[in-house]
């Protein structure tokens, strides 16, 4: 089967914005077996919107295309479709009371312009859309209107906002390919998530026990993200399930406790579960990652249960009053260092009387590097029930890529003295 | 000029690598003056590749390929441009004497496989490459050997690791461009910013404005972000600064205040700049952002001199422990209301003597709504040098996106304060 994707924007042309849809769709596909052959830009242009989607329909079966659904004037995809397949366009009424009731929630008038949006070319399925306005659109698509060799085709429109985008991919198309366009051989795949390990030395661990399982017909992915690296594990046909299941045990084996998970679960979800089923408490003391621990466990459901407080301690001021950090400490080590992690952390344990406390302060940079303590060095302490405990790391990167490695490594900790 | 580029990588296409080249290439295009008119990413495959040159060449004037320069067996690009332009591979004794060079300065032997990326097509230009072995091609292609209509056309291709392309395309294919391919007509682009109003109402106020100058062959493009639209004007030709600037001037006297930045800045860059220049100070107390707005101050480089402390009180405890949130406010109004957001705001500014702290609480979901108060239901508050305002919102978002909403309004809160 072949399958293209098409991402519209010219803001994407114009290197303003990276293109994260493409990563997402192929990922997501790749998943449930369809592994996309060309994905291809086009600025919001009439012609090259209609020319792109013109060709993908004369190689594939499913082309998926993504943005220009909006209400504003460059929101071309609709309309150019509707040409392209000699369709009309309707007002689709269920989608009008969608965007009015959206305005409602919101109390605000809808504006006119948005109506537009409920236009859609005549045999279109519309795919809800339970975070935005556009909904997303679905043509089976005779292609000998303007190229007769050509195989029949599925054209699956999506909203150009990952927020509107993503959850309708899941929720909408995910069912929609499994009814219409169902794979001929079976497809088998796990990813089981790692933490604290680099990829060569995954592969390196891993690489010779799975030698006879590839050749048998087992496919074997990386994804290396920031501190962790993510293996998939998949087959296609008969044997697949046997196949994946053996790789899957053969793994475990090398990597045992460095896999955290084998759903497409996040570090944080882990943590909330782990720390909901004991029920436990936690609080953070951040310095140099400012937030991003806090907002990486908020962003779990049910999260509140488990986390008391988070204190962002900036400044040396703010270590003293909120987190108990000795004068003497900061004079004496620096605010960055083994004995002030420590401190933030029993702090924060103390003060709400918490399970745990968890801490970093370390030199996101770029600048306020030393010889001895350069840019990426962290300290990360864990005061449990027992005893605290400081690790060392140096992460010298750029700053956001600094906060997401510290993160994982902070949460990483705490899930092995959890679990 | 039409301009192509072609990301080759069966790695992109399974989606286990972001694409960032796409991103960087269009962007540095984009300042010269070549607009990218098409992208388009292929698996390492021979036919995928071919048919994507080929198709390029017959439209364009310039084409970049990336990847497949390697010394590997799954890298093609090479092997394949000879064969489609019919040239034959010569192995380059510079580009020999290079690798050699390469391997010696780091003290290992040379892999005889590395010897492969000396085969240069006929009359190819070899672009140096400082950080790696694969050197860079350049070919002027006379395209009527596969498609007689097409114009000449420059092919450069480039390897594929991000430190070994940007590098060459910024020292080897710049002063290329210049020289090959002079652009005949200068092309502006300016990006305006602007919080607080939707995509479509955004329209609504400067499409009429905008008319005359659309005529003349302005381009005006809309982007939607969580509560924030790009409206990005550009023009090519003689009149373009003109066009472009007449543009901005109408837009600023229609969106005025709403415009926070015309750089590609982000609220939290202007929001530390603006209270660095004024040496004044930050407390952030989040409940339901958790983080999220710490987070986003923090990624800044020079907001540690501004922002003294962020408090995320996830418990009632800690609203009271830390902020001073009274018990009486908490059991009459509720965690989620003015009274408290008010007393958060206060509570952190007083406790750092800052000269503002800035609050929110609200309900992220998807749990904890009731009727008077639901999902989405969100309180925000400016404690100031001389007063403190509450704002309320309705965000019914996911928990991702709500978070965001909410912090661009809090920033917005604040930025109007300052600016």
């Amino acid at each position: 089967m072949i399958v293209e994707i098409i991402n519209t924007g010219s803001e994407i042309m114009l290197g303003r914005v990276l293109n994260t849809h493409q990563q997402w769709l192929c990922a997501q596909l790749a998943a449930l077996g369809y592994v996309v052959n060309r994905q291809v830009a086009v600025p919001d242009s009439a012609a090259d919107i209609q020319n792109a989607i013109a060709e993908s329909l004369t190689r594939s079966q499913l082309v998926i295309c993504t943005g220009g659904l909006g209400p504003t004037s460059d929101d071309l995809t609709r309309d150019m479709v509707a040409k392209l397949l000699g369709k009309e366009l309707r007002e689709d009424p269920s989608v009008t009371a969608h965007i009015k009731l959206f305005f409602d929630a919101r109390k605000r008038p809808m504006p006119e312009l948005t109506r537009v949006q409920a236009q859609v070319p005549e045999g279109a399925t519309v795919l809800h859309n339970a975070h935005g306005t556009a909904p997303g659109l679905v043509l089976k698509v005779n292609p000998n209107r303007f190229h007769p060799e050509s195989l029949p085709a599925l054209l699956i429109m999506l909203p150009g906002p990952p927020r509107e985008l993503r959850p309708m991919f899941l929720d909408s198309v995910v069912p929609l390919l499994k009814r219409e366009l169902p794979l001929e051989s079976g497809f088998v795949c796990v990813t089981l998530r790692t933490a604290g390990i680099g990829e060569s030395i995954v592969q390196e661990k891993i690489h010779g026990s799975l030698i006879e399982l590839v050749k048998a017909g087992l496919d074997v992915g990386y994804c290396a993200r920031p501190w962790q690296v993510d293996i998939r594990l998949s087959a296609r046909g008969g044997t697949a399930r046997t196949l994946v299941e053996n790789a899957e045990r053969l793994v475990r084996q090398e990597l045992g406790r460095n896999i955290y998970s084998s759903e497409d679960e996040e570090l944080s979800g882990v943590i909330v579960s782990a720390l909901s089923s004991r029920k436990h408490t936690l609080v953070l003391a951040e310095s140099c990652t400012g937030g991003f621990i806090a907002n990486q466990l908020t962003n779990v459901p049910g999260s509140s249960a488990v986390f008391l407080a988070g204190i962002v301690s900036y400044s040396n001021e703010s270590k003293q009053k909120l987190l108990g950090v000795q004068q003497a400490s900061l004079d004496q080590h620096g605010a960055v260092s083994q004995e002030v992690a420590r401190q933030m952390a029993e702090g924060g344990k103390n003060l709400f009387r918490a399970d745990y406390g968890l801490a970093v302060t370390g030199i996101a940079g770029p600048s306020g590097g030393t010889l001895e303590k350069p840019v990426g060095t962290v300290f990360i302490a864990l005061a449990g029930p027992s005893e605290t405990v400081v690790h060392h790391h140096l992460n010298p990167y750029d700053r956001e890529t600094f906060k997401m490695v510290t993160c994982q490594q902070a949460l990483e900790l705490l899930r092995r003295k959890l679990i």
